[in-house]
């Protein structure tokens, strides 16, 4: 596993993952699914009856059913335990997967005495075969929660992702001393849109359903949906953020500095494990950090960054260490955002490669040089507004082709 | 080279690719422009003064000067001729890199005495550098052109390209026999949209430049806008069209037989341009041949079949030989087509995997016997609708990954 830093920002990290927050157990186990015997089943629990839910899921038209049930069921802002398993998607599989779901979250739900309508779930891993349901339950059933490490419900989400993405912090509030718990999957079909692959949040924070959903979708905005390892969105994405209140005696004010707080915090958290998923990814040697800035508005600043961070050829270049710029050109080009190519500057780390549309008389070893790191920095100027993003990508690597080549066979 | 066939359906193929029809001479030569001292330099000239042109070119906002200079000059329907070069693409280098470009038709057009504004120009190659341009003229000047072969056209075009894409067709028309021939070239930064790299073709017809223009772009949109190699729309995507007349004493009646006809040829032509340049795409083992069909509209049609072709999983699944066709429901769901999963059909070669939306009890061993092969077809019904469309993808291996990770250094 990649040690988590000591701190994000401002705020302290702490061990125990989605389990760090009070009053929240986890656990993860091999339940068979995965031929291999690695960790495949897991669950995160809100001990405290009362806890609140927001989840944003994959914009993608086909959606599993764990998908549909959980849009359902965090509509009222109330649910407090997710179970989920890797290995198999369950989507795809007809009327039969959906009733597998609804058996696997109720199984759950009985397990641990809790109203079914409060168990959410979720799947990762191939399309279009039926869980191995005999094993899902078995597995269910012999699932031991706890809170001493948040990592095993981590390594349970995995499917080729290299290493767990698991991290905690502290938020300390004038309220009270928080904590912010999260643990995510994701190392192929990364592109998302709208939520990602799985990331699974806890805190003991009270918060307002309406407004911990519009925490929510502001930091998937700047951080998973920033991210791109290979362009192909899931058809599984999910991001769940459970707050139980454990820590606070009254809900925190949207208003207040607190709200600003433990949103800087959220931000931070997700923007963490964004970026570790696109580290983790198939095949990824190389984390790609890119800046638009100067865009007509928000909506080109994002195409643009995401135009870069998906570009075969850019990839390609960045993974073989080979100061090609040109195809960053190319790929600004194609993203629809207007610009002016002679006003255009461009830097490659920290070397000016272009300015005003013109080649600079750089060093091409020192360029080189930064492409062969394993973290590469593309920023570009458009000269065009005001408005600014950033995005993450990676190389893409003969790995990443070996990999998906034999997922299944 | 990958021979061509004896025919494209109705029509026989002749020898002599760009050069079989009357009064085109053409040839190619290394002029030094390539380290590796393969043909790097070429032409193709209308030895009639009488020809008319038709010309699409990359929609990417950066453009290459040669294409800004054709775009003006094809405008009144009249050029001549068309010089070109491979291994350094002339983009993205300031007002000397459109003064190159000026400078290379210049000198063509003294050494055959032809108008400067009847002569176009191409470069492919590496982007953001100048062009040799004391090689490139000298190059200018020693370059033989004869009618006897088309293959050094197409061979001096080559970047990364595996073999030449050379062919002529003859074309029966009740006004006299024809020929259309053409040359093409394109291995990386392959996803056109109004064009593609580079295609060019002629014929000996005589062609009305307004309906020329009109009958090369609908080609085009049926042939180089429906492939894809790796989602990377090139700076320099043209497509042109000569046609001297020689062969006939009027110009084809557009509402006629005769213009129909030529209109199916030049489909035939440019379709089988366009799936050779997929085929001799970079590390390419495999075509895909993919069709949507029932989808609400034509665009839909297209952008279910794009999303297809340009999946990176779909893509490393069939290099695989795997039979993971849940990438294919994937990419659907992403691609923006409305349908209904669950009325969903889905075939991999001759078998149904998916029928109203549930695997069917198909034989896996077929169907990844199918994929294993060179010639992938995956078939879609959308059930949406009465709109269909083809596109035509590759598998993406490690090949393509050492190409473009090496391809400048």
């Amino acid at each position: 596993m990649h040690e988590p830093p000591e701190s994000l920002g401002e705020f302290t990290v702490v061990p125990g993952g989605v389990v760090a927050p009070r009053d929240f157990v986890g656990g993860g186990a091999a339940a068979g699914i995965k031929p291999s015997g690695d960790l495949d089943l897991g669950a995160i629990l809100s001990t405290r009856e009362s806890c609140t839910v927001a989840g944003t899921f994959t914009s993608n038209r086909v959606r599993a059913p764990s998908v549909e049930i959980n849009a359902e069921r965090v509509a009222d802002g109330r649910a407090r335990a997710v179970v989920f398993n890797s290995g198999n998607a369950n989507t795809y599989t007809g009327p039969e997967g959906h009733a597998d779901a609804l058996r696997m979250s109720d199984a759950f739900a009985d397990c641990h005495g809790v109203p079914s309508d409060q168990v959410l779930s979720a799947s990762t891993g191939v399309i279009g075969f039926r869980l191995p349901m005999d094993k899902v339950l078995a597995g269910i059933e012999a699932l031991a929660l706890d809170s001493t490490d948040g990592v095993d419900v981590a390594r349970a989400m995995m499917t080729t992702d290299v290493c767990p993405k698991s991290i905690a912090v502290e938020i300390p509030l004038a309220a009270g001393t928080l904590r912010l718990g999260g643990a995510a999957k994701g190392a192929g079909m990364i592109h998302p849109n709208m939520a990602t692959m799985h990331c699974f949040l806890t805190t003991d924070a009270w918060l307002d359903p309406v407004w911990a959903r519009e925490a929510l979708r502001s930091a998937v905005d700047r951080s998973f949906n920033l991210i791109s390892v290979d362009g192909d969105q899931s058809t599984s994405d999910t991001v769940l953020l459970f707050a139980n209140g454990a820590a606070l005696d009254a809900p925190i004010d949207p208003d207040s500095n607190d709200a600003a707080m433990f949103a800087r915090a959220l931000d931070a958290v997700t923007r963490w494990l964004a970026r570790e998923m696109v580290r983790g990814g198939e095949g990824v040697t190389k984390l790609i950090d890119i800046e638009v800035r100067a865009a007509t508005d928000q909506a080109q600043a994002r195409a643009a960054a995401r135009a870069i961070s998906t570009s075969l050829l850019v990839k390609t270049a960045v993974h073989g260490g080979d100061p090609n710029w040109g195809r960053v050109i190319m790929a600004l080009g194609n993203s629809g955002a207007e610009f002016d190519p002679s006003a255009l500057d461009l830097w490659i780390g920290d070397t000016q490669v272009v300015a005003s549309g013109s080649p600079t008389d750089y060093e091409e070893a020192s360029v080189a040089a930064h492409f062969q790191g394993p973290d590469c920095r593309i920023s570009v100027d458009l000269h065009a507004g005001t408005a600014s993003s950033e995005a993450w990508g990676c190389d893409l690597s003969k790995e990443y082709v070996e990999i998906n080549s034999a997922y299944m066979t």
